[in-house]
């Protein structure tokens, strides 16, 4: 049993994270924190928890926090940074599932989130937590920034296809359609049902701040700098991504084979039989991704369909995957439920 | 573990049942059928089951069945009754969702659903599934009868109050809202997003086939035969029931008090503090039942809400409670899980 | 043609009023007003009156709004009350959609919107605007009070039976289910679609603003004070309501003949046939309560289904009418639209 | 006042016609048929047109179709070629809002629909009825083939581009999404509310019948054949399309004046700012495409958001728009409504 806290609970990742964590058999949940809440019993806020989970909400201190084992942060950006260097100083492993620690580089950093970076020095210490990459770096890691969802779908959907070097990396389409939970669980009104309900729409064209984090991670493995073009759209449904990813196609393989070989040992990551086409609700409330590779007509734009749950592989299931690979339990522990359908 | 087969698998019944079944810690999977679907692999029509439940659909064997410990039978009425006189004969447990062994008068199923009933021997048999009231019955039941949807959010909501005669029996009403997936998997132009979302409707006015359920579960407990007026409505949402009950009071008392204690040692009925409102979302993929008893303006009119998943406390996990009391088993083994929020 | 004046145009009745107005062949629109987003065009903050509507939004001025022929108040309650005083002065007509105007006692509106009213006085001069009861009155009026949405679809289905005395006054329920819309165009987690989308909640259960709005409407025409039980529930859609209404008969009656004969010559009443039960989605974007009037089993409830677009016969479109009666227009003019289906 | 007559009244199409020609000044609709609902009152099948439209559905009958002045199709495909033949020799004219006569290659479309076109000598005759392109043929047609919906968004999205030259035909990617309404009002399961609401998922990556309509349409433009990957979406919403359109730019311009100097004369293409996201809800039962243009990143891929009413533009108002066309009415007549939103 480990002792684990998270900071900021109050937001859907922090349900999320406690839905999944309460019956997780190695985890006894120590602390949940949040400053306007602190007082309130969890089971309150989230009626869902009530006979699952009896903790408050407490104002985050950092005493009590590295007591933990692992503290989780589901916070907005820019809160993670202010606790985390305390935390890793004491020695306490830390689960940042916002985008503080995403990037590399803080001058990028700081130009998509538009204020500076506290602690650029952690940058470098931390481990960007896409198991289906970076599993043995997750194993030792004391610091680990959890994907973003759009990131997560993207990146399982073109790894494939660019570390064979099948597609030109100068043009990647990712057309990604979100469920409105992926803003978050705050007073908007665009987030309003009598808003979002009945209707479909891109939204920022002019570019999403997990575009340079897709295209670090897609760097990474490409033969030369990718050249993307990312568009989200907010679409009528609580959970879920579909990513539609479009590249150009260099050389002629058998693309079913090449991405059920890649995630052959992947547990949470999905290969549809070749003709397949995911739907999101395959994965509402599990932790995984499912993904079909097609080549329309034979021709030469091969077409990637990638789904998951943005709460769960895409947040709250992943960032207790990369807890499982840290603390050695099995990968699949406490988090390899079967998705709710209908 | 015990061998369990499900007949009729192809419904959202069916689905949930595996959803459930497949880490069940005492279950094994046996057989489930399916007549139009014999030959397909179950998670091929339910991906959200690939990677747990390996199983192919079947034509329905009675010796198969019958090497079962358990079977249910998650199929439309009339399909129960022409198996299980055989399973009951040869000493198989059967646990039926459907409507065929609910009513303990012949005549009156027969009434209400419009068709001979076929094995009237075994009504008496038969054990109506609602552990809040049968328990000690259902522990060795041979054949149980779980509940409708409508029928145990009622029932759970009325009983307190009829059974300490706190209310005029013949004055009911129910206003019931149930999520489309309460009229099954089927194909029937009523049920499509564009002619059910953005839409509410009241709908059997004229009498529902659930409530002769209602009215012989809330006789068995009152003092005089009750009248009951159940207006069940069609809510643009797949899952949740939300029953809202008005009763007349007959004497003062404290109503939060009454409630609390007739469930206090019921794992899967959560009264709720008094002034709650509970939400279907609360319940979303739970097998619990959620209720809040109302006076409003201290007038003589009280309002219960109780909630519930129509497919899990009201169908598949009730079931498995069924079981779990009739082997022996924690009654929440494998159905305490967490709603899903948001 | 006539001037028509809006205050409070960001708001979904504001909106709508300006969908309906901006092709009623007898009006002029003139000014509409918004401190919050004055100097923005219309059409920039609802892109669906692009090429319809050319307005800019200004701040609320007495003298440019005296100068129409009527003004709009679609504005929070207590708004109205301190601008109307002054239009009221100037001779200028008045048709407020938000509570200022509706309670004819001064105390009981100070209790239920726990604020002081600023101009008790005008409530007199008020004129309640539906017009089913009070058409006469409307057309003289100088203020009109346009009714609420939840009263308007209840006070609709309860009238016949009460000017009958066909019920019990004592014992009306009401049960009524609104989509979100009526909850405003204001930033609220509890609106957000991830909160009340796929799922199902009552609320105001204590009291909700309507019910002594409701009460006293029906007082008016009941042969002694109503009790009434009104518990409203928040249904996952953007437009409609649907009021279920139970009473206790007291007579025999042919109702369907009630009904039809009550509103034979109401050109936005539509009593539906025998048996029917009418779906929301009948009157989306349309001026029109649809009512049908059930006797459940022949028994002593009358059941009454009661569905209106909360937006149109709700308040716009009302407040419209009540406009084309104070100003001498065939009642329907522009607000004759029939409702999208699907 | 001309005759209109209807054929196949009882789907989608049908009743958004009814909706629509009920309340235009210059059509007396005369007849309406449908084979299975002959003998019913068209408000009893769509209580929204109750008090708006009286007629009966009958069984189609040539004589009484000939004697209108404009016959509508609103059948699935291969019904109006067995009966717009007879019509066009008695000099009736014809508009076919199914596919039957949209492809001009019969070979093409025998492939596509996989039956034999039973009147291949008409194609020629038929005149594609975009009336941004084809306006001066529709105004003498007698045979008018209504595009598809896909096909009405994604060609208004690409045709400045391609007659232009702006991109590269070879590498054209349509990522549409649509509402259910889209599959037709036929009971089919994956229609269901249950099953398409709160889920995202891709369809038709083989091939879907609307390609070769867009190809031949863009075709007609284009230097050089293009090469069009077309991906379309089911989206959890009845009414929409959104077409996210991506191309490689072949020259710089200012694709914002592009945009706006091609459509400057069309009442019913509105171009909007630059840096807009158009929403389907702004369109939502109205008949106009909005359209923005994006260059995300200033790279070189151009990206085209198109968003329509599938039911209107993509339908039923753009067939009514092409009957103004041809008996030279007010090209708006009837069809200028505006959008409801929320």
């Amino acid at each position: 049993m480990i002792k684990v806290g998270i900071v900021g609970g109050t937001g859907y990742t922090g349900v999320e994270l406690l839905r999944l964590l309460a019956t997780h058999p190695e985890v006894s949940l120590h602390i949940i924190t949040s400053r306007s809440e602190a007082g309130m019993s969890v089971s309150e806020l989230f009626p869902n928890l009530r006979g699952h989970v009896d903790l408050m909400f407490t104002v985050p201190d950092a005493d009590q926090l590295a007591e933990c084992d692992v503290v989780f942060f589901a916070t907005p950006h820019t809160v993670a940074m202010t606790l985390v260097p305390e935390l890793i100083k004491r020695g306490t492993r830390v689960i940042d599932l916002s985008a503080d620690f995403r990037l590399k580089d803080a001058q990028e950093w700081e130009h998509w989130y538009n204020t500076p970076h506290t602690c650029p020095e952690l940058l470098d210490l931390a481990v960007y937590g896409l198991p289906e990459v970076n599993r043995g770096q997750i194993k030792t890691a004391q610091l680990v920034a959890a994907p973003g969802c759009y990131p997560t779908a993207t990146q399982l959907g073109f790894l494939p296809l660019l570390e064979n070097n099948l597609i030109d990396p100068a043009h990647l389409i990712a057309d990604a359609k979100s469920g409105v939970s992926g803003a978050g669980r705050k007073a908007a009104i665009g987030g309003l049902l009598a808003e979002s309900s009945e209707n479909m729409k891109a939204y920022a064209l002019a570019g999403h701040r997990h575009l340079p984090e897709i295209k670090q991670g897609l760097n990474l493995v490409s033969s030369q700098d990718v050249g993307l073009t990312f568009v989200p759209h907010l679409t009528p449904m609580i959970r879920g991504i579909h990513a539609t990813l479009y590249g150009q196609l260099t050389s002629s393989i058998d693309l079913q084979s090449v991405f059920e070989q890649r995630y052959a040992n992947e547990p949470f990551v999905d290969v549809m039989p070749a003709g397949s086409q995911p739907e999101t609700r395959s994965v509402r409330g599990a932790n995984v991704c499912r993904i079909a590779v097609h080549q329309p007509q034979g021709g030469n734009t091969v077409v990637v369909l990638s789904v998951i749950d943005n709460l769960v592989k895409g947040a709250s299931g992943q960032a207790i995957q990369n807890m499982n690979i840290m603390f050695g339990f099995d990968e699949r522990l406490g988090i390899n439920t079967i998705a709710t359908l209908p």
